[in-house]
């Protein structure tokens, strides 16, 4: 028996959210997001797999501006500290990148890791601890999904220092900060990465990822680099 | 302006994925995943999110029984190793659930992580290491949710030793194994997860992992337990 359960229409959605969405860092409008759409990300989420079905998340909603304040020192500092690990031209261009829309954006989102929820067995997790923190990120990866689909646009801010997060959040000992979002509908999403875009990196060639029952073993089935778009 | 670019039936697509995405043990079929279904879904993983845009992720292709079968030895092993942690009832129970499905999933895939790619400076991944990992398991729910649109089940397996799992690949010292993946057409998918429905863990309702400004501060708005269905 064949399952195929999915319409064309639907099914092009998975794709299209998947290839549209983008790291949005920029064009945020100040178009606030209701409780109804929020919750219905926040629901995707809440609904990504889990090692052990334990369900480690939480999702902390910020809106006040002054927290949101406080986070963005954090990041200010952060982005100076690590921009010292770079010279000259490449130095210039990471501080001339746009890397963060924490006060453009109206709701920020922390997403933290729980190890002890429905602890300390957890199936799955006894063999590779990790796991716990991959069903974190799986959930991020729905949210991000979600919401590029109501037509909001994400953007992770990873250039902060957590500990001080965790004093600004009052995150207890324990748990662990994963991603710090900024959410909020836009003008347009670009059509290709901001990083692409400005010539950091290149995109790879599917090709290059893929190997074939052992590492090493290049994959020659009918890949070509436009797989995709 | 608004942005709404996303048909009700698009939306309703990426929707319909996220909630009907099983993570898939049993009623694999022996129908083959064809090349192009394949690359298309490979494709949608490749185009995740990364920190830095560093695309830091590998994707083993297994179709061989040999490999597998050696696999499913490992999880034989680990299984018997990990139920040691558990005594009477809930020993039972553990060695009484499907777990995986390898030598019944027609495709099996590797996912790995390597932290050299595009290093040593990725942007946003000095202050947070973890990141890169992060990057590869939004990977895996991009290939997760599309296989899903496909009709094609996945499941992961973590229980499995690491170290012996990176023998049996070939998997290089540095590179990081993060997921095993079983993939496969199937005859149905649960509308519940199997953990779930067999009573071994509740879901909990949404409102339970959500916080507002703060970490410990309920989230008052319009939650209901059954935000989405």
């Amino acid at each position: 028996m064949m399952m195929d359960d999915f319409l064309p229409e639907e099914r092009r959605g998975v794709y299209k959210a998947i290839y549209s969405r983008r790291d949005v860092r920029a064009h945020f409008t100040s178009r606030e997001i209701d409780d109804d759409t929020l919750l219905r990300i926040l629901d995707a989420a809440h609904h990504a797999p889990s090692v052990g079905f334990s369900q480690p998340w939480n999702f902390i909603i910020i809106r006040d501006r002054e927290v949101k304040a406080r986070v963005k020192e954090l990041f200010m500092k952060e982005l100076e500290r690590s921009s010292s690990m770079l010279e000259g031209e490449r130095r210039r261009k990471y501080l001339s990148l746009k890397l963060e829309g924490i006060m453009e954006a109206p709701v920020n989102i922390c997403v933290t890791y729980d190890p002890n929820r429905f602890g300390p067995f957890v199936i799955g997790r006894s063999s590779i601890p990790e796991t716990g923190l991959y069903s974190v990120c799986c959930a991020i990866q729905n949210l991000w999904l979600a919401a590029r689909a109501e037509g909001i646009g994400v953007g992770w801010v990873s250039i902060v220092d957590n500990d001080m997060l965790r004093q600004v959040l009052r995150i207890p000992e324990g748990i662990v900060p994963v991603a710090y979002l900024c959410m909020g509908y836009v003008t347009r999403f670009e059509d290709i990465p901001d990083l692409e875009r400005e010539g950091w990196l290149s995109r790879l060639p599917l090709a290059d990822v893929l190997y074939y029952e052992y590492w090493g073993n290049r994959y020659h089935g009918s890949v070509t680099d436009d797989a995709g778009r």
